[in-house]
């Protein structure tokens, strides 16, 4: 049985769509316990309206709302008793597996860090690893948000993170690590990425070199390495193509139709995980609907089983160990 | 009668590409006359085997082949004779208007650079102003991929630039600059978006804020400023994504499709602006087929027509005056 807790109030159209999703992602997953934390009365009178009495999800009260640009360190001081927090709480406590949330997403990310705790003080910076589609098949995209003007060194740490990521959510063996890059000459780009470029080189990753934007939407890698930044540029661009394309299509009726949306559809891939903490914490989209919090659990329950957070912490675990000099 | 040099030995399918393109554009286009920069016999034997009989093109002999990794300044040392630098060493001696290759760019945009010359001295770094498409309407990308590093002072001069490029070219009226970055809020974003969302408020723009990825592609703003490395992946995500769809799908035979051809397809963008020199200097897309090449001459004739590199010059001019401690 894996347990996922899932904040009730977070999102842009909670509590409605997360009380419906978490119902079908329930229904769906007899091996599956959701623990949905919000204000409690609200969320059960919720349950009960769309006639849930199975046994596949418990109500924790949790009735603290948090706005979504209130202030990550914030939140977590005063809001401890959030449906955000309470879901990272419960994981820190062992009493769940994963925690999700389609609420603010940067006091997520503060909620999991200070709570679950980074793996090992050496890995500096957590990101977001997020799958991303391409022409060919999902790949990791990482960095996808949650940092910001990055070292050379800081890129390292996030290819070995998304390696782990791909090789034991994908079971693909070595999978090919790309640098987001504006040219595949490694001489080519901005100081960080050349600087990065000879760092990867030598990294325990299968480097196979710069890929630029064509490459990376034609699926030439497996993980694609980049800063907060550009992978959340990159992020909201697929985002937006797939947007642009049902504007312009709708829903095309065939093969090809329904396998673009299988893959290129935003609720499919179901939140991001935040690599490098000790657990599994989701960031799932704020505009998430009833399908797209469905996802998020199944991924998140999914991550879990796997022990994705257990794998990529112990190859940055272990590769940190390995480069620090031998102290006599 | 508007006059365009086009490098003959320019691109991955030279020169028979760009010989087939030359005709074409000549032959749809009375008004427009162009010289085809390259080793003589060989581009006559083509414009022969072509059965082109016509006046509207002329050829100049420029035998020296550039390779596509050849260093810039190099290029522009060593190989006078090249076609290359002979379309722009046209344009220097008044004798075309525009200046087009689908060859080693950075060559290209050092040849402009050092041949026809910055506008100003007080506009450090000329950007690479592309026309994309969006969900709603073709919109200014600037810079696409000249430089790298800038710092916050250098993307408001891309904005300016990029403002006086739409004004001019799509005819629209204050367009909207928008700042790509990773968040709506001002705040958000590596320090130099910061830095430059701050300075852009009281730049001679109309600056509506930050645009995110997904706001980029449904058409948000008509001007989307960035770094050259970050609007490089915007712009090679945009071809992958064309690419990608067309895998997909094939040629969807419907008037969403034939409009999602003619606006997405990166052949009928037709080549990138330099901004910021006196002259138009074009760089069409190395991969260019015949109709990437038609319609790389079919731009450049309407940038100079419209002239859009005085216009963007005269406000890049007028500003970085305007800006200067009045001296006594």
């Amino acid at each position: 049985m894996v347990k996922v807790a899932l904040d009730a109030l977070g999102g842009d159209f909670a509590p409605d769509v997360v009380i419906e999703g978490a119902i079908n992602a329930a229904n769906k997953d007899a091996d599956l316990h959701i623990v949905l934390c919000g204000p409690e009365a609200e969320v059960k009178a919720g349950l009960e309206k769309r006639g849930y009495t199975g046994h596949g999800i418990s109500v924790v009260d949790a009735p603290d709302p948090v706005a979504m640009d209130e202030h990550p360190v914030q939140v977590l001081k005063k809001k401890p008793h959030s449906g955000l927090v309470t879901c990272v709480a419960l994981q820190k406590k062992g009493m769940v597996d994963a925690s999700v949330s389609a609420g603010n997403s940067g006091a997520m990310m503060a909620s999991c860090l200070m709570l679950l705790g980074k793996t090992t003080e050496k890995f500096g910076r957590p990101p977001i690893g997020c799958v991303i589609p391409t022409a060919e098949k999902p790949i990791v995209l990482v960095d996808a948000g949650a940092n910001v003007d990055e070292r050379a060194s800081v890129l390292v740490d996030f290819a070995i993170a998304g390696s782990a990521f791909a090789e034991t959510y994908f079971g693909r063996e070595k999978p090919k690590v790309g640098l987001v890059n504006m040219g595949e000459e490694e001489h080519k780009g901005p100081a960080v990425c050349q600087e990065a470029y000879q760092l990867l080189k030598n990294a325990p990753v299968n480097f196979i070199g710069n890929i630029e934007g064509e490459d990376l939407i034609m699926g030439k890698a497996d993980v694609a390495v980049t800063s907060g930044f550009t992978g959340n540029v990159i992020l909201k661009m697929i985002e937006g193509f797939y947007e642009m394309h049902h504007k312009m299509f709708g829903n095309i009726d065939s093969e090809a139709g329904r396998k673009f949306d299988e893959m290129w559809d935003y609720r499919m891939t179901g939140g991001a995980l935040l690599l490098g903490l000790n657990g599994t914490g989701i960031i799932a989209h704020g505009r998430s609907d009833a399908l797209a919090i469905e996802k998020a659990v199944e991924v998140a329950a999914k991550y879990a089983r796997l022990g994705v957070a257990k794998t990529v912490n112990a190859r940055l675990s272990e590769i940190k160990d390995e480069e620090a000099p031998a102290q006599a």
